[in-house]
């Protein structure tokens, strides 16, 4: 059975999640929907089709599982209730503090609409939120880490594109290898911010521009840059364009703990992605193959990877992963 | 609700499993079985009832999930179909080839009786599985690759102690650092048995033995040390007890692999074990909340790891998981 996709929103999640679907041979992608004009917008292949998001309704019977591929800030906690009422869904709310209302709300449409939807799937939440569940469960006594990088945040890097003077600018956010050493050597440290991760900047300055004012502004920024060591190096329009436009990401996910006996036992998970968007969009793949297949036995209402029985993603049969994969 | 746990058998993996029934304050210990002389057994602790095999029928309604601790050579074949018509079971068993042939006969044994049996739990199989399965499946394109330890073989410490003239000895298993990082470069090498693991061993020569001949034997031994590259070190009885006595393991599962446009992505696990057997027996205990949690909601016959929801293995509920480790 050929799984239809659909994609709600066509950003680099909806790009991703358009290449990422030509990779599985059991989806094939339904249809693009875009609140720009239709004619305007440019699908990276010529065979997509692209509809306005009002006219989603009318695709109710050919669309299996909708991936609703809008930001967490503004779209999500909107969208994803508005289309759970019509689809099964899988979307990548990543506001981790604001997830159990998204929950409620999208449980809520779901649960009326005799729909399944999947939130929160991507690695951090996602494959990250997995490992730190499974970690703990396993070793009860222990302690967690999280560590994020090397990798581009687009928060950070939106905040220094906003500082008078400057005209493009990335931030890297890079884990403290020495504390992620020591956490294993088993040692369990209790680290602090600035203890787990530094921020790197690469800024292209307008011509004339004051830098030493800019690095100043940027590294005494409340929430985003003063609780972290941060370094400034200012390149030009060419370096930039050269060496920072991917968007790589990754990190680290780890549970130091002890067995019965006081015996160390170290627990690790790590992702090093050379395109953040892309891998968020091939988890959400697997995630939608999950929520069809849950679909089909009659599952409705909203979950979380914590709810999906691992063999779902897979394409291939229960006997078949027994065999190969166990 | 209080899980009350059996554990059937108790060589190093049941002892394991008293210990991590310990540490998880939702579960207490039922009874140990045995086929020697309960009166002779010594449990870790002084509290914990040991009694016949012969006698576990009897205790049908005072455990809610018997863990099968036997080995997977001789033990396990029967003794899970055996048992799963009694009770709701867990075990370890880790002959990779010969699983679909044990899920079918735990299959059939459990379903007749109305009970739920978890095979085939641990770290491999088990945990590394599951990952292999979720990596697979986020990863279409790519290429998989599983490194073992550094980590004592028990079968492989067997076989040096067969040897005559040798008077104990211990093989440890040793991932290639430079294939590893090859991986981890994204490079996708095809790699070969010898280039992936290397074999240690540590001998204690009896007193006048050949010790020329002793390695010959070692490295010559078709399927256990022919195909790798063994290094073997003479040692004293003395520094064999001080420095070769626990019994760790652990190993790496990665996946290679490209997303749509071609740009690399990796996904890496790893478990860095100080007791091989207490490690796995944390699993255990946390498949058994899951066995005990799924029984309750009715479901029967066999399972593995990849058929089972995430959330099952953790003692907190599904609010609460959601609120603080998505």
């Amino acid at each position: 059975m050929t799984i239809r996709i659909g994609i709600m929103g066509y950003g680099n999640l909806g790009r991703g999640v358009e290449l990422a679907v030509g990779q599985n041979p059991d989806m094939e992608l339904a249809a693009v929907f875009t609140r720009r004009d239709p004619a305007l917008l440019k699908p990276l292949s010529p065979q997509t089709r692209v509809m306005r998001t009002s006219e989603a309704g009318a695709m109710k019977d050919e669309i299996d599982v909708m991936i609703v591929c809008g930001g967490s800030a503004t779209d999500l906690p909107s969208q994803t209730p508005q289309y759970a009422s019509m689809f099964n869904i899988v979307d990548s709310f990543d506001t981790h503090a604001r997830i159990p209302e998204h929950f409620a709300a999208v449980d809520a449409a779901a649960s009326k609409a005799g729909k399944l939807a999947l939130i929160s799937a991507g690695w951090d939440p996602g494959l990250f939120s997995l490992n730190r569940l499974i970690a703990s469960a396993v070793l009860p006594e222990g302690k967690d880490y999280t560590f994020w990088g090397p990798g581009v945040s687009q928060g950070h890097s939106d905040a220094i594109r906003r500082i008078p003077g400057v005209k493009n600018g990335k931030q890297y956010t890079m884990p403290v290898e020495s504390a992620l050493e020591s956490v294993r050597s088993g040692a369990m440290p209790n680290l602090g911010t600035r203890q787990k991760h530094t921020r790197v900047c690469y800024v292209v300055a307008e011509e004339g521009a004051d830098k030493k004012a800019i690095e100043q502004a940027i590294v005494t920024m409340p929430n985003y840059f003063d609780e972290y060591d941060t370094t400034v190096h200012f390149i030009s329009e060419d370096e930039f364009v050269r060496g920072h436009s991917a968007m790589p990401h990754g990190g680290f996910v780890l549970r130091s703990g002890v067995s019965g006996s006081g015996t160390p036992q170290l627990y690790e998970f790590s992702l090093k992605l050379g395109s953040n968007p892309e891998f968020t969009s091939s988890v959400l793949c697997a995630c939608a193959r999950a929520v069809a297949r849950l679909a089909s036995e009659g599952r409705t209402g909203a979950v979380t990877l914590f709810d999906i029985p691992p063999a779902c993603y897979s394409p291939l049969g229960a006997a078949e992963l027994r065999a190969h994969l166990l």
